[in-house]
């Protein structure tokens, strides 16, 4: 008899097409022009969903990108339900722009990596799901507990519209436990169970001076030139050390204790390994924490965007109307994204010179999120991977934001379990982002034994 | 008989509507794709240089864009010889992006004043000439003096062919005295002639980090985000009292005496003027000066554009790899540019932090230049004022830059007269670029009035 691992492994080519397929589709949710190709990607997911045996699936609209569901109710009361969550849209990419070696939509596998936009984050995660569902409805017919999917199209750009989604459809989504697979490990050979996420407050500063552009030879040094403002409010954002400068920032963060700082430790990279990863000169941040400690257990500020004048080729001796920041903090528990804005606004505005206006606008936001690792479901996480991967699984923390977890928590009374097929390394948001070929088959075969294993 | 003032007066429909042509065509010199463009202009201008009677027609190449040369030397040797310069190039201009109320290349009238790209800067000022001769030679049938024309393509870029040209064609360009038309009054009713210009040094400054673009969630914390670095090295470019941060920087500056004050008085825009025009919220600048003083009389150092990161529409969590400004200086007398550029990449070079790598790069400069007031070309330009509007000019300064100024004189050996007929307010190099129609007209009674005048 052909086992769901074995259906698996025989369809591991048709599998990866299939994916490739979905990945094709350039469903970056943050470009408007790009709206109908997020439908398509969502329309691809029903699809398949259909194909592999799910039923009451559905693309449902929102007031941003539509929502897919779709459920297997039929493992009967006495067991559990999981709602399985992931997002098919993507961050932006331009191939020239970014220096991507290949097309970003157009999948390539070289050296055991598929190199593609969305590959990784989170596609090609989200996938596995559905995969593992294919291979245990097409073997044994049923499957040891109850499903149901949730795939957004708007992860990269907030979730604005789930936490509506899911109060509408709270019924429908009712569930014992979530699943997400967006996470990343390490290293390839050390499983790792994500408990703990940032939250996120993504917000765009406006700097402006005169009604228009100038002569800066004009009126150059006697204007308060919005680029250079704005350089100004920006050095203000941190202080020597280069801990945060907003006032009460600090106030709700729940300080790393012992304990966390060693769990931190085991998967910590060494500096050496930092900035060989990254390219960069030298380790930056937060005066005593290390960098592991920065990126997952403490609070951040970044710069993700400037724009201001003239930024084509050669010179030209404008002085600029306005300037713009992209800037957004990771928030760690129990920092409150929206307290976050209002107290960086506050101190934006105080820190504004008189000789420039500004406004800050608030883009988006996530709350951050902590999983108490003793959960059944947790211990089930744990069996799988000693079964998908041979080896026992760390828990661990990610730098990253998933707003949705905290929404499941508030909106649906659920927890979630992080399995995370992603590498560090892939490249997320990047160029060249990447996904390896082995962590999408080990996923698939762990995503099946997680459903065995939640089961019990 | 026709005077050539009657001529003038009776083409002045006719000049306007040849002036549109030339504004018609985008000779945008910064924008390597507009190269046909910038040529395409030169071509026009040589067609009507051939036209009005000129001898000598030539579009010479440099290594960039063209240099168009023309002239009339039959007045004899007892004659002087005035060599008229003007630019046929134009700074970037985009309705959209930049705001523009009509398409920026295509001239309308709108209550007295012509808008357009290139309008007041520099091709309505440089064609004044153009006209002038035309209505002297159409009528009297000869120059008073002799003349030579030569319209560059490349000042928005920085003239940077323009010296060799002058080196190289020394002897054909020998002259008495030049003649450019590229700076503009405070108010329509009285006529200034410019004495001072500033000098320039523009830079590109990039700052980098990491080898590629990261996901601001998985290493943002720890490495030094360059867009935050960029606005932390720009922030001690100017010290707490608005001044430049760079050592040396001062060093040759020439003081303001107190009738260089008073001179600059006399034009100095109030406080509350400033701010009508501009829009700005405040005046801003270096302490211990008027907003006049700092425009025309002080050195500045401005940021004219920045770029990094995600600058499009919503939110992207990137962590930049790199981050760009454009800087730029104008200086005075006795300032040198390439020493100005070696002293803020040695203070850039110092306040650079180990975790980021920052290069300035040098786009291009121009020379400070101050010209004297008792020269009879000077005095001839005053009664040509005298006789065009009916009253006395003063003398003025601008904190403009017209590098080919020093280039005459350190080249060819002769000063410039500065015949200004824009406006101050024109919004050169910004949106809705216009020029006087009355400005236009007058302009040209009393480029004729001058080449009468200088004959004396």
């Amino acid at each position: 008899m052909v086992t769901p691992i074995d259906y698996a492994h025989e369809h591991a080519a048709t599998f990866r097409q299939q994916l490739y397929e979905l990945i094709r589709i350039p469903s970056v949710s943050t470009d408007s022009t790009l709206a109908g190709e997020v439908q398509r990607a969502a329309n691809w997911l029903a699809d398949d969903l259909r194909r592999i045996g799910m039923g009451n699936v559905a693309v449902l609209p929102t007031a941003g990108h539509p929502v897919v569901y779709a459920d297997w109710l039929e493992a009967g009361d006495d067991k559990p339900t999981v709602l399985i969550y992931g997002h098919y849209d993507v961050q932006p990419a331009d191939q020239e722009k970014d220096g991507w070696s290949s097309p970003p939509f157009e999948p390539v596998e070289r050296e055991g990596f598929i190199y593609a936009r969305g590959s990784s984050d989170d596609k090609g995660q989200a996938f596995i799901h559905l995969k593992a569902v294919e291979s245990l409805l097409k073997t044994v017919g049923a499957l040891p507990v109850n499903v149901k999917f949730i795939l957004e199209g708007e992860e990269e750009i907030g979730s604005k519209n789930l936490q509506p989604f899911l109060k509408t459809y709270a019924d429908m989504l009712k569930a014992d436990i979530a699943v997400i697979s967006d996470t990343g490990m390490t290293v390839a050979d050390q499983p790792e169970v994500t408990r703990a996420l940032r939250g996120l407050t993504y917000m765009e500063l406006h700097v402006t001076s005169s009604r228009i552009d100038l002569h800066s030879g004009g009126y150059g040094g006697a204007v308060h030139n919005p680029a250079l403002a704005l350089a100004q409010i920006i050095a203000k954002l941190h202080n020597a050390d280069n801990s945060i400068a907003v006032p009460g920032f600090y106030d709700k963060v729940r300080p790393l204790n012992e304990a966390d700082r060693a769990e931190i430790a085991k998967l910590a990279y060494t500096d050496e390994q930092f900035l060989n990863i990254t390219g960069a000169p030298g380790v930056w941040g937060e005066e005593g924490y290390t960098a592991d400690e920065r990126v997952v257990g403490r609070p951040t500020m970044e710069i993700n965007g400037l724009l201001s004048g003239w930024t084509g080729e050669g010179a030209k001796t404008v002085l600029p109307a306005k300037a713009m920041a992209k800037i957004s903090c990771r928030l760690v528990a129990d920092q409150d994204p929206h307290e976050i804005y209002e107290l960086t606004k506050a101190y934006i505005a105080q820190i504004t010179p008189s000789t420039v206006r500004s406004e800050l606008k608030l883009l988006n936001m996530g709350d951050p999120a902590m999983i108490d690792p003793n959960l059944p479901e947790m211990k089930a996480a744990v069996r799988a991977y000693e079964r998908g991967w041979g080896k026992a699984p760390l828990f661990s923390r990610t730098g990253g934001s998933i707003p949705v977890v905290a929404d499941f928590k508030r909106v649906l009374g659920v927890n979630t379990i992080m399995l995370g097929f992603g590498l560090n390394t892939d490249g997320a948001h990047g160029p060249d982002e990447h996904y390896s070929i082995e962590m999408f088959h080990k996923g698939i075969d762990t995503a099946i034994y997680f459903l065995e294993e939640v089961a019990k």
